[in-house]
């Protein structure tokens, strides 16, 4: 039940040292990897661990080769990016182990007749499909997910359980949705009349490309009139909100608990820290990096890393602390009120 | 298909200017209107972009059409609140285009016997409406929602899809509950003995009143004892929590990620900013708004902005005034044995 | 329908003052006790409105009864520690009219053939059981829930409603996983190749402990290669986000609106307010205390209370503090020209 390390080398590439037939089952981390696993040195800090691992095999790069090749007992794939074939070589154990949804429609699953569902997807138990939704090649929509009316799911793409994905929005190939997440959900519009919220309909989609991760319970609001857009390779964690008409770069990633408010527009690669929050009707540039727990109030046109979270302290410096903060302007009149005193006096001295 | 400016002025009032046989198909922002839209210009600052537009038909305020209404070539509708008007026609249009979900009840859906379920309600696909339930006049429950025991919803008022809505509890009329909300949870209430938490059943209801909108994947907590309530008019964006015991006031509005903790009492006609947390058992006035990713941890009596949050920076800058935050209470010494030595001085000087 | 006094002494202990045989019906807090109800007094404040208290009897500490004892007019129970005493009494109280979940499978649920359900669970209406999955005594799965292939939930343990709980994962004894909860969802695990994310497959569990309460939409995500576990008597609120390979000790609380990045680990006994977040591969010891809203960067090695949220101000206040905030490393440099300045001045005057 092994894959022979000349089969990896020939599907992911890397030079090997060591004999093609060995047959490894699985990955393992450095301190588990056992005689069957193929183990791998993403961080050269753990170097002299890799040295001593027990692993069959080993991922490392040219660099760390040199320096520990020699000394490692096992076989070794040497290759620039360790972790990312580290990665590829886990979906491969991964898909090999995995139970593939069975394609066709369960009975138990409820499809509108206009609906148009490809024959090699799998619609689960209890799911439902409205009038006029396409479900691509390959596609597999869990148990108790509802596709709506006039949705486009993409080949290959995935909802796990219990996500809603609502009428007229769009999600591109080879994506996945965890369950419990709400795609194409009402925007918050409202116009106030006399203190009275009046709803705008929200009429626009949600548009999501290729390659798109989106994680359990977050929210994608749908656009009010023109759509909320999701370019292709982007990756939302779990519990995540984005508002309507915001527009995500590719490749941008967003840890757990961001929220992104309406209207902001996010540039391509950038990263999110775990709840970060984004004002509405920012434009933030490509390759800006927010830390955790730091809210945006501005746009920021310069790529680069920004952090904005009060520091944690023992509970009674943090009142001090923040006593101080409520008063940092009486603290800058008392500078300012020492310079000019000394300036007074400085200059009589000079007198 | 399209419906006639006359028939919009009789409906939602304003002055027109124009051909009251113009038809227009739907509303269009500035940029976007063609001649079969109707636009709106609700922020002046547009005025210009307004005058040029393609729209057959403008809805702008006396004071902009005095300063544009001779130079724009379509109709115009003259009214004291532009976005208000648009909210009401865009729902007008809406309505139009929109596919009645239709009455009665899906033959997947179980509704217990002894619930009572309008016949003009909708209960869609894999519903569940449990016993003693009541469902109002021109609900629609969606697909997958669970209904509670005993649970009330008003006439009008729509569960989109995958709602849990639990046993007891109770909305008003014309409300929305979109997809993943869940109602009535119980509270995070224990008691602790010697470090073990034991569980105090929470026996209270959520008691939500009329025009409530509540987010997708936002939780209500039920009440300990006695009830959570939710005004009139509440409008609650997506992944927000209430907890046990609050009292939400009418017309009060909460954007994405919000926060509440259990017992807070919150006045009517509030506004709270993303990702704003409430702490417990305070008491906020009428007419308070809390800015985005701030943390109300007082009881606020005044009405007015509220802001606390720590401004964003390049991670460089930020790491310096982090450093300094933490050591607030020294620089004040500095100050404070600045401002001695300076008495000394002073003192010195005028001997 | 009631209860003796008898009967509550008999089974949660404490010394009754007062007739065994009276009876009441239910628990209410003092302001609401009218003759049917025993009621308690936790918080000795509250020590004269308990005096007063309608109620028919009460729980109260030694301490307050040897002070009102004698001035109250019901019967009493004296105990160490009142509001357990409650929490056991309510959750008496509520199992007694408590609708329980009848046992066997609705003929709506799907129940894979492989699966192994134990004859006293409850297997509600739409509720999906996958192969090898294992449900013990006496559980509850509600309505619309999914339980993954070869997933085991332990005897007595709940599932409300819409529950996803993932293939592979485990759930101890008694414990209640709130409507909406996603567990063992993907841990947000990619490698990065030139920007674009290579997905790491997340083929560890989350495996939890007896006595465990997890909150309504809370989302835990399964390990990337070990496990995510959470030990015995945890309670987590709702919308809660613990990340991958995240190890939370034994009867450690969480309020509301959590985030917990991956691989944090956490001590017994610690508790978290509302919205405080915890970056990713930090070690929290046990009995660590941090505060709503507070974001912990670092690990803590300390027992004790910690804060960091900016406080929350007027905001035009706020625009004050926030811009010194940002120019503190300015507010700095000029103390120290200012000592500087003093030096020479102090030491010019020693000349």
């Amino acid at each position: 039940m092994g894959t022979r390390l000349g089969d990896l080398v020939e599907r992911f590439g890397g030079q090997l040292a060591g004999d093609p037939n060995l047959e490894v089952t699985g990955i393992a981390p450095l301190a588990d990897a056992g005689a069957s696993h193929i183990s791998f040195l993403s961080n050269s800090k753990f170097r002299a661990q890799a040295a001593q691992s027990g692993a069959a095999a080993l991922i490392l790069t040219p660099a760390d080769d040199a320096l520990i090749g020699a000394e490692y007992a096992g076989a070794r794939i040497v290759t620039p990016n360790p972790y990312v074939y580290f990665a590829r070589a886990a979906q491969y154990f991964a898909a090999l182990h995995e139970m593939k949804a069975p394609a066709g429609i369960h009975p138990s699953a409820f499809v509108d007749a206009s609906a148009q569902v490809d024959a090699s997807a799998s619609i689960g138990v209890h799911a439902v499909i409205e009038a006029g939704a396409v479900i691509g090649a390959g596609c597999v929509i869990g148990p108790g997910c509802v596709v709506g009316r006039d949705a486009v799911i993409g080949a290959g793409t995935q909802l796990l359980a219990n996500v809603t994905f609502h009428a007229r929005c769009v999600i591109g190939q080879r994506g996945i949705i965890h369950s419990g997440a709400v795609i194409g959900t009402d925007g918050f519009g409202f116009a106030n009349e006399g203190g009275v919220y009046i709803k705008i309909p929200q009429t626009g989609r949600v548009v999501i490309g290729d390659d798109v991760d989106i994680g359990a319970n977050t929210t994608i609001d749908r656009g009010a009139l023109a759509d909320t857009i999701i370019e292709d390779g982007v990756k939302l964690d779990n519990q995540i909100q984005i508002g309507h008409n915001c527009h995500i770069g590719a490749h941008t990633a967003m840890a757990g608990c961001v929220g992104v408010a309406g209207s902001a527009i996010i540039g391509k690669y950038c990263t999110f820290g775990g709840a970060a929050m984004v004002l509405g009707h920012l434009t933030i540039a490509d390759r800006v990096h927010v830390g955790s727990g730091s809210m945006v109030s501005r746009s920021i046109a310069e790529p680069g890393q920004y952090t904005g979270f009060y520091p944690l302290a023992k509970n009674a410096d943090w009142e001090k602390s923040a006593a101080i903060v409520r008063n940092l302007s009486s603290m800058r009149e008392k500078i300012r009120t020492l310079e000019k005193t000394i300036k007074t006096l400085t200059t009589q001295d000079e007198k």
